[in-house]
This record gives C-alpha cells, sequence and structure tokens, in this order.
C-alpha cells in the first residue's frame, strides 16, 4: 500500500504540500515529500502575513522522510521551506536549477537557518531518474509561468504515479520548449496507477490562452503606446517579464524593473541564464527620467493594488522617481487576486485620472493563467491513462469540475477520491480511499517573528476589535466600602469619538459606580471576577442601547 | 446658467445624489434632487454599516429644494431617505408606484421619523409631465431589474436634460415591456442639451444580455433538476424573482421564499401587483418539508455567501428547516460583488461537498446585468443626440469608456466632463465646466444608530487594532515615591495568546517597572502625561523585537 497525505491551509488542497508514504512493507516506510509553499492570508485573517502547511506528522516521522521535491519556483510551492525544512529532518531538496536559485535566495532570509542540501534533478529540459528512498523520480517538462516547472513520473513499490505539478499545454509558448505529449505517454507507458491532477482552472472551458497571444495582443500595445509604458505583473512571473523586455529591445526602449522580489527574481534568473537581456537594455529609475518617455519601459509589481508596491506608489504620488504623466500607457499584465477587485478598481481609476491609459486583461488578453483550462487536462488525462485519479490544487468545487472530466474520459467514479487537506488517500494497485486516520490541518500562521502562535481566538478577537472598537473600564476599588473611588478611568479605541461622547462617559461612568456598589457588597468584596462579569455585560448592554454597537468592553478593577 | 451637483461616497459619480439648481434669474434658486441613495461600505470600514450622501448643501439650502425624484427601487438609489429627507426639507418625493412602496416600506424602520409625501409621477408605463418648481420632469420607460425603473427627460429654464437612471436597453425583456427608442427620440427630439448616462457597464463590449437568455438557462436547469432547487439571488432583483416563480409554476413546483429582506420586497411588490403568483404556489418552508424534493422551489438571499443570510446558514447546517441533501441543485443567479468572490467560493465548496449540484453566472448566463452595454450606451446617446454629456454612475475608469464612446459618436472632448462626487457642473446652453466651488463629499458612515460620528480616526484605530490586537498595561503609580506598586497589570486582546506567553509578560512587567521609576521621579510625579509616552514608546518597541508586531499599547497610570 501507499499513502499519499495532503497537507496545507484549509482551501486549497495539495497545492502547497503532498507527501506519499510507503506501507509496503507491511509497516510505515518511506516518506517522499512534494512541494513546500505558503499561502496568502483570507481577508477574514487581519495582520497575518502568510499560512504554512501543518507538517506535524512529517516532524514527528522527520527519521523517515526522505526527501523533498519541489516542481516549480513559486512561493506556494517553496515558499514555506524556511519554516519547515528544520523540523521535517532537513532532508535533501530535489529540483531544477532555476528553482534551487529561488528556494537558496530565499534562505538567505533567514541567517539562522540550516544549510540546504539541494540536489539538481533536472536540466535543460531533461529530467534525471532519481532514486529517493524507495522512490524513484523522474521529472518532466511542462509549460507554466516561470521557467524549470516540472511534472513528476514516480515510480513507487505499487506502481507508477503522475503528478502533474502546476502546468498547462501551451503549444505557442515563449521563450521555453513546448509540453511535450508523447514524452509524457512514454513515461506513463500505459501502466499508470494514479494521476494528480492540478485542478486551478478545470472550471474553465477550452484550452488555455497561448503566451503567444498574450505577446502579439501586447506587441499590439507596444506599437501604439506613444509616451512611456509601466508595465505590472506578478514578480514571480517570468515568462511574462521576459516578454516584456523582448518588446522593448524590439521597440528600442530601455528598461527599468521597480519592485524588491521583482528585481531579486531577476537577478537569480539572469545568474542562472533564465532570462535574457540584451546588454545596456536595463537602466536604472533615475536613468530613465533623462530618456525621452517613448524609450522607456518599467516593469513593476503593484498589480494588485498592494499598499507599498511600486504601482500603488506611483498613483499616490509616493514614489520616489516616478509619477503618472499624461500620454502614459499602464499595462496590468496579471489576473486579479480574488479579494483584491475593489482595490485594483481603485488603483485603475487613479491612474486613468492622472491621465495615463490603462491596459487590462478584461479588456484583452495580456495576461494568460498558467494552468490548464479544460481541453489541456483532457490531454493530460488521456495522455496518461491512470488507473485511479486525484484531483489536486484548487478549491472543492475546481477540484469538482476536474473530476467530472476524468469521468467524460471513463475514470469510473470509485476510481476518483476528491481529499482534503489532513486527508491520508490509501492506494493499492485494485483500490483507492480515504484512510480513517486524519491528520491535523488546521491553518499555521505566521505573523510577524511569530509562527503557530496566532489561533482562532486571537483572531476572533482581531474581527471584534476592527467592528466595534474596544472600551476599557478602569475601576478603582475601595476594599473596605466596595466602591469606586474616584471616576473610573475610561480608554476606548475605534468605537466613538470621545470628545465628542461627554455625555456617554458621564453616564457610562455613572453606571460603573451603581454596578461597583451593588455587586461589590462587603462579603463578596474579593469576587472581582463577579464584579467585572457585571461590569462588562452591564456596560456592553448600555452602550449597545445607545450606540447600537458592540465594543469589546474590558473592565479593569483595581483594589486598594 | 444650470449648476448640477454629485454627491456621494468617494468612488462612484452620482448614483446615490444629483442635484440640478437653477441659477436662470442671476441668483441661486429652485433646486431639484434626483435620488437619495447608500452605499455599502468598503472592506477598510469595518463596523461600518451604510455611507450616505454628504447632503449638508442641500440642508443649508433647504427652503430650495423644491422635489425628490427617485428613479428606481434599489437602495443604492432611495436608501439614505430615511437619514435625508428631514434635512433637505421634506420635500414631495416624486416617483413610481413600486418605488413608493419600497420607500414606504423602508420608512417603517424609523418610526421617529417624518411622514412622506410622495406623488406618482409614472405608472403602467406612462410617465406624467410634471412640474417641480422651475423645472418640468417627463419620466420615461428602462429596462433594468426592477420593475417601474425610469429614465428622466428634464425640462429646465436653460434647455432639456437627459437623465438615463439605471437603464439597459433589453429587447426581450421577461415580465415587463422593452425599453421604448422612439419614445426616447420624442422626447429628446433633436433639442438636447445635456445627457447624464449610467457608465456601470461601459467598459463591457457588445449589448447586454436579455432577461430571455436568463429564462432560457434557467429553464434547461429546472428541466434537469430531478431534487430540489434552491435559487439564490439579490432580494431586489425582483425581475429574476418573478422568472424563478413562472419557472416553478411551470415545472409543477411550490415555491418557498426565504431571507428577511427578499420576503419585504416580495410582499410589496405583490400587493401593488408588481409580482404575478399563482394562488396556491407559495408555501412555507415548514410546508416545504412534507414536500417530495422534485415539487420544490427555494428562492432566497444569501448569493454573496453574507454571513446571516439564507444560503450561507442552508450551508453550515445552522437553518430551521433546511440542509443541503444530494441531489440539491443550487443556482447563483447573481454576479459577485467585487470583495465577496473568496467568500462565494467557500460557500460554492460547502455546498458542493455536501451533495449540491451548483451553477453560478461564470458557467452560463443565468444572470445579466441591469446595465447598458457598450452599445446600449452607444444606442442612447444615438437617440437622444445631446450637445454635451456627462458619464455617470460608475467609478472613474467607468466614466472614462463611456467618455470613449460618446467622443466616437461625435460628441467632442470639450462637451464633455468627468465630473467626481463634490463638484458642481455649470451648464450653459453653450457651454459646460466644473466649477470652482467644490463641496464636501467626504464618507459619511452610518454605524448603529451613529450617522456621521466615525470618522477616520476612529477606522484607523479599528484597523490598527484589527492588525495586531491591543496591549493595555495598568500601573499603579505609589506616588510619594513614584514606583509602581505590585505588579503592572496586563489586557491583551488580538495580539498573542497571553497564557502562552508568560516570559514575555515578565519581562514586560519589568520594563515597566524601570520605565516608570526612570520617568516618574518625585520632581515630575505629576507628569504622567510623560510616564505614559514613555511606556507606550518603550513597550511597544520592546514587543516590536520580540514578535515583529505592533499591538495598540494603551499604558494606563494610577496614581495612588
Amino acid at each position: 500500500m501507499l499513502r499519499i497525505g495532503f497537507l496545507g491551509g484549509q482551501e486549497e488542497v495539495g497545492r502547497n504540500m503532498i507527501f506519499l508514504e510507503d506501507v509496503s512493507q507491511k509497516k510505515l516506510g518511506d516518506i517522499l515529500v512534494i512541494d513546500c509553499g505558503l499561502r496568502f492570508p483570507e481577508e477574514d485573517m487581519p495582520g497575518i502575513d502568510y499560512i504554512i502547511p501543518n507538517a506535524d506528522y512529517l516532524e514527528k516521522n522527520r527519521n523517515r522522510v526522505k526527501g523533498l521535491v519541489v516542481t516549480h519556483g513559486h512561493y506556494d510551492h517553496l515558499g514555506a521551506i524556511p519554516y519547515l525544512i528544520e523540523k521535517i529532518g532537513n532532508p535533501t531538496i530535489y529540483t531544477a536549477p532555476l528553482t534551487a536559485g529561488i528556494i537558496k535566495k530565499r534562505q538567505q532570509e533567514f541567517p539562522q537557518g540550516p544549510k540546504l542540501d539541494i540536489e539538481i534533478i533536472y536540466q535543460n529540459y531533461k529530467g534525471k531518474r532519481t532514486k529517493i528512498g524507495v522512490f524513484e523520480v523522474m521529472p518532466f517538462h511542462v509549460n507554466h509561468n516561470i521557467p524549470d516547472s516540472v511534472g513528476l513520473a514516480i515510480k513507487t513499490p505499487i506502481g507508477l504515479i503522475f503528478h502533474s505539478g502546476d502546468f498547462k499545454f501551451d503549444f505557442h509558448p515563449v521563450g521555453e520548449r513546448r509540453s511535450d505529449p508523447a514524452l509524457i505517454t512514454k513515461l506513463a507507458s500505459r501502466k499508470t496507477l494514479l494521476l494528480l491532477a492540478d485542478s486551478t482552472g478545470a472550471e474553465n472551458p477550452g484550452f488555455s490562452v497561448s503566451e503567444k497571444v498574450i505577446y502579439q495582443n501586447l506587441e499590439r500595445i507596444f506599437e501604439k503606446a506613444q509616451g512611456r509604458i509601466i508595465a505590472a505583473t506578478f514578480a514571480s512571473l517570468i515568462s511574462r517579464i521576459q516578454q516584456l523586455i523582448w518588446l522593448a529591445e524590439k521597440f528600442g526602449r530601455y528598461v527599468v524593473v521597480d519592485g524588491l522580489s521583482m528585481k531579486t527574481n531577476i537577478e537569480v534568473c539572469r545568474k542562472l541564464g533564465y532570462l535574457r537581456i540584451k546588454k545596456g537594455v536595463l537602466i536604472s529609475p533615475k536613468e530613465s527620467l533623462r530618456m525621452p518617455p517613448e524609450k522607456v519601459l518599467i516593469i513593476c509589481t503593484g498589480s494588485q493594488a498592494e499598499d507599498q508596491a511600486v504601482l500603488q506608489r506611483i498613483a499616490t504620488k509616493e514614489h520616489k522617481y516616478f509619477q503618472i504623466e499624461p500620454g502614459d500607457t499602464v499595462i496590468f499584465s496579471s489576473s486579479v487576486i480574488p479579494g483584491n477587485e475593489r482595490s485594483v478598481q481603485n488603483l485603475k481609476d487613479s491612474l486613468c485620472r492622472q491621465g495615463a491609459k490603462v491596459f487590462h486583461y478584461q479588456m484583452m488578453d495580456i495576461h494568460a493563467s498558467g494552468h490548464a483550462c479544460q481541453e489541456d487536462l483532457k490531454l493530460l488525462i488521456s495522455l496518461v491513462q491512470p488507473k485511479f485519479f486525484i484531483p489536486i490544487h484548487g478549491q472543492y468545487s475546481m477540484l469538482q469540475a476536474n473530476t467530472e472530466l476524468a469521468r467524460e474520459l471513463g475514470i469510473p467514479r470509485e476510481n476518483i477520491i476528491i481529499p482534503t487537506n489532513g486527508n491520508i488517500v490509501e492506494l493499492t494497485p485494485n483500490s483507492i480511499k480515504i484512510s480513517k486516520e486524519k491528520l491535523d490541518a488546521f491553518y499555521v500562521m505566521v505573523d510577524g517573528l511569530g509562527v503557530g502562535d496566532v489561533g482562532e481566538v486571537v483572531l476572533r478577537d482581531r474581527e471584534m476589535l476592527a467592528k466595534d472598537g474596544i472600551f476599557v473600564i478602569i475601576a478603582v476599588i475601595d476594599s473596605r466600602i466596595g466602591k469606586v473611588k474616584g471616576s473610573p478611568d475610561i480608554i476606548s479605541r475605534g468605537f466613538v469619538y470621545l470628545r465628542e461622547s461627554k455625555e456617554l462617559l458621564a453616564e457610562v461612568r455613572k453606571l460603573t459606580k451603581e454596578i461597583v456598589a451593588k455587586t461589590a457588597s462587603r462579603e463578596r468584596t474579593k469576587n472581582w471576577a463577579y464584579v467585572k462579569a457585571n461590569l462588562r455585560d452591564g456596560i456592553g448592554e448600555f452602550l449597545y442601547q445607545k450606540t447600537k454597537r458592540r465594543p469589546m468592553v474590558l473592565p479593569v478593577v483595581i483594589e486598594v
């Protein structure tokens, strides 16, 4: 038997971390981990930086972890390495050169971290069949939107398993080879036991848009643009950045790259030969100010209207060098991540208002997802012809859509499993099912230096604080007579303007004295919890009556 | 001259409130107000219920306000009436019967409010030319997605003005007449000075999708559904609710309506004859439990995954009567309001996971916007042929897109103005420009009972509280010796789990004592502000060093 574990946050199954666990020798054996990424927080998690997979199970069994394979260089597949690699026993990381470069670069931000042991098992479109414990891993090239993206063919003691990675079929990619359907067929050799397939785009009909189409559309914008071009995209979208640079070279523009994460990525890619830029094309922001606008392309971060990213700073005139000038062309070569729609719309408005011509992906295809659509997925399934099927990389409705594609192509319902994170799937040559054992898959949240120390309660408090603020009452109580000494102090934030609410505060002070007098009678003087509970409820209710708001009420009782 | 004022929140221009002000007699004269709506808050306004227009200018000049015309029955056009009608002098409200019914119903929630004076100036697709001060208003039928939606042709002392209302051209509407291009042409009579046109859909190419297409697609779902159908839509989408009821009647299903706002709307509409439901079709949730599932249609609220709305409660098994059963079909007949994408996706996942078949508008056209797309707008502009053009109802990029359509149709650039809220546009028979006078267009936020008492500072505090929580230190200071008595109390919420941070707290207590000892020396004992500032900075910095978080630090100093 083989066990397949799905780790990660709650919504997206297996995108951040999966593991294979051999049970062929009647006991739990070698573990192979695939990817080790992070997820960005939801809007109901204020203050949280990242969510990382809960790797407790791997930590407990780290002596059996034989290796970590990373499929490509995006943070949702490698960003948790600094937090988790030591916990899971600092195993060898098997990957491709660019991915390795990005992993190393990120590790530099964690100087206390361990030295990583990285082995290259894929280079120049060629995979190297590699033994990792009882497993044998063979990476193969897939199109995505960063070079060196791979899928995996994995020989396990019970049979062959395919892992699609993040992929699409692009028959006209820009700057890299196309996916190789023949190679996939050959690797699968009609004997594949299981296919794990990317479901991100499984709800989208048709074939994915080719990067060539994107290139052509961008080219049309370059042809027409008379002033400066500012192109915002994701810092990790190396293929797109390459396209933009080639277009700049074609149309005689110099290129400024702005945005820390983007500059870092470009640096890694150039050093390793994954980005080709002609000499003299890259210039500094300052140099670009001396160029005529029609000679300048600025590639930058901020397509999601993130607060401190470059494009936002340009729009709010907080950028050191750049402001929008009438005649500028701004290209959003990116999709909008759900949750950012309003801020992106406001950013677009601001740019338009300052005189820029704005292009975004709803207007024409100037961004393509890196993920397979329905026809890509059908092609993959047809090539691999697996006996069993597990949709991964997506939320439930996407996994379900992927499942329906597999069923259309003849995989019987009982051979398909839709897991959730925390599940372990038990696979034998003849059966697939979800184990009764369930791993802990709660969010592990990273907030500043703290990993996992912010939980549901803290988050709920933050949300409550955000909604109606906080109201602290400090009552100094003379314990001999059980009465408030002087006037209770009140501190409040996020509730109402205190200066304009004098009457309300006077009433609260009066009520506080009454409640204390009633509850702190001499007999029970020491029961401050009782007094506090009464203050909390009484004052909470009073404030609600008066304002229809429910700030968090915190009574502080000081006995003198 | 005529002055046109744009009020409302920041982003969407003129959707909530516009006014026309006559200046033909060399002095400021009659004012006509169009719409009086509210806007729902952005995600960076925690706890806020609504945003209403800032009507200070109208309040100051309420003796000149001659009337309020309301174009249709949606809250973004009438929801602020209870808050503002008295301020602007309780003028007569001119509107259509359904809109009047909804206004009255809403006013019932404000029993202290004034009695409204409402005059019907449009009924059964027929407008009544009505004098309101120096203005003469002629409403005309437009398609939107609630019956009794109108556009306005307004005779002013300097010429004819058209206001499109929220509109689209639907040549196959369901349950109402189509828009009447010939009537618009006649009313415009080639002499229109100005067109104010809805820009909501101005970035979308093509013609708007007809409600008939929606009907046909919904019909296909009804044909195939074998179990219960649960259709979620907006409570105000009366036309869609009518379609769903007709389909239920056609396919022999009983109808349960669930969701307070939806029930209220349906009640108003039925009473006034705007919804036709056969006798015996409407049943209670309880009755529906005794019916076979294939005989039941539930129409409900919650298509935006709002916390307490019906569909969400069904999904979380908190609904009194309904749970998802395998075989249920769930239809989201609505778009996703920007900002709600993640929660809607999670809701869809949850429904799928429980065995429902889910249909949403990305899969097929089962929702149409009520707003004109580019071709609709071109048609309107061609029919009205205005001399001047102002795009309204949209954010800047949409207004700009609308502007480009007007330019394509030959309106010269200098005859087009893109206003922002707070602007006053000065119009003469020969010119249009933005006045130097700017009205206050800051947000007026409604939070519980408070109107306008939550401002930037309170919101900023709420955001800060949400991000890293609050940390209150209470130090009782013996003023004779300038030292902390006993151990300082610490209260914290939304920061870290205090129980698991004992060491941190011990260090904070120690630091508090040190800071007090240093700053509260006998000479300056009374300068508690100085002590507090030192505590705030010192402890804030210490916490940041230890956790990389910045909770709001509130020092409380009690002198005994």
